[in-house]
C-alpha cells in the first residue's frame, strides 16, 4: 500500500449490496488476497444491450487488474469497455438442518470499471508475464517470451481497482434454535482446488526436469 | 431428451464465438453434462446500462436452469431479467514452452436468455430441492423443507436453455515445432475440486450420523 492509499476502497452505490451486507468488505488487503489466490475471473460486459459473461484469466499488479484475450475477440475490439470482473473461490458446502439455511462458504471480489486496451509494448509484456505467473508462480521466467507477432495477436486489457468490493462467508450453518434437534447431520464440507501429478507433454515435455516452482504448486 | 428435441442447440449470432471456434459445441448432452457437474454459476445482467456479474447457485431441471437469491436482491426484483449465465470448470493448467501457448483446460457453458421469476409455489419448491441437490446430491430429502415464510423470502428464477453453447479445451500444450527443443518442462497440471473431511456444526451437527450421500461426495 502506498502512502496515498486508504486501507479501504470507497463504498459506492454499485458496491453496496441490497442483501447480506454483513458479508461485504472494502478492505484493500482482503480484496488483494482474494484476487491473488486465483487466476480465473468471469468478465461481464454489455453487447447490443444484453449481458455477456465469459471466463478469462487475470492478474493483479498493484491497483490494476490485467486481462487478456485474442485481439480479434469481440469484447476487446474497442479501446474502452465498461466491465464487471468477478472472482469467486468456493471454500465449503454448508449443510444446515433446514433447506433454507443451506449455503456456500466462499470468498469473492467484484470489480466495476472501464477496461482499457494496453497499447504500450513494455507494459503489455509485463502484464503477460504477470498473467503467466498468476496461473503458475515462477513460470514466466521459465518459458519463451512472446514474439512481436504473438504480442500483436494478444489483446491486453487493464482495469483500475477503484470501485471494488469483497464478499465472503465462512463458518458453520446458521440453523434456527428450533431446528437444532432435527435429526439431520449438519456442518460444512470443505472444498479446495487440488492438483494431480503433472503430465508431461507427449512431444517431449519431460526432456527438461520438472521445475521446482511446479513441484511446489502440487505440494510434491 | 424428448422426441421433440434436437441433439444440438441452434447456433445463433450470440453463441457464435469470434475466436477459437473449434472449441465450441452446441451438443445438448455435452451442455447438460457440464451444467450437471457444477452448482456455482456467474450470473450477468445489466443495471443502469452497466454490466453486473454475481456468483450464485444453480440447478438444471430438463431444459431449464433454476437460480435463487433473496427476494429483496436488486437483480431479482422485476418479473423478467435479461441474463447471461456462465458455468466454468477448470480441469488443468497448460504449460507450454512459449508464454503465448500457455492455456487452461476447461469446460464452460454460456446461456443467454431472459430469466423469469417463478411464482408457482409447487414449482418453486421443486426448484429449491433441485438447488440443494445440485450442491450435495441426496441432501434435499434429508433436511427440513422451506416454511411458507422462508419460501416468500426466496426468489427463484427460471431460464430456458434455448440459446446455449459449450466451450472446452483438453489435452497438452500446442507448442510450435520450432519451440520443441527449448529447455522448458511442458505439459499439464491437472486441477480438480477436492473435499476435506466433513466438519460437524458446533451446535450439535454430529448428533445425527454422517449420511451416506455425503460420505460418497467426499469419497470417504
Amino acid at each position: 500500500m502506498s502512502a496515498t492509499e486508504s486501507p479501504s476502497y470507497p463504498r459506492t452505490d454499485r458496491t453496496t449490496p441490497t442483501r447480506a451486507r454483513e458479508r461485504v468488505s472494502y478492505d484493500r488487503a482482503l480484496v488483494h488476497s482474494i484476487l491473488d489466490a486465483g487466476y480465473l475471473c468471469h468478465l461481464g460486459f454489455v453487447a447490443e444491450g444484453r449481458p455477456v459473461v465469459l471466463p478469462t484469466l487475470y492478474a493483479r499488479l498493484g491497483e490494476r487488474l490485467y486481462l487478456h484475450g485474442s485481439s480479434g475477440a469481440r469484447a476487446l475490439r474497442g479501446s474502452e469497455l465498461p466491465v464487471c470482473v468477478t472472482v469467486t473461490h468456493v471454500d465449503g458446502l454448508v449443510l444446515a438442518r433446514s433447506a433454507f439455511h443451506h449455503s456456500i462458504n466462499y470468498r469473492s471480489v467484484v470489480v466495476h470499471g472501464t477496461a482499457r486496451r494496453v497499447t504500450d509494448e513494455a507494459l503489455a509484456r509485463t502484464a503477460l508475464d504477470a498473467l503467466v505467473d498468476s496461473v503458475v508462480a515462477g513460470r514466466a521466467a521459465d518459458c519463451r517470451p512472446a514474439s512481436a507477432k504473438e504480442l500483436a495477436a494478444t489483446a491486453v486489457l487493464e482495469l483500475d481497482l477503484t470501485e471494488v468490493s469483497a464478499k465472503a462467508r465462512a463458518g458453520g450453518p446458521n440453523d434456527a434454535p428450533e431446528d437444532l434437534d432435527l435429526p439431520h447431520w449438519s456442518g460444512v464440507l470443505p472444498v479446495r482446488a487440488a492438483y494431480g501429478p503433472p503430465l508431461a507433454a507427449e512431444d517431449g515435455g519431460s526432456r527438461a526436469p520438472l521445475p521446482d516452482y511446479l513441484r511446489q504448486s502440487v505440494g510434491a
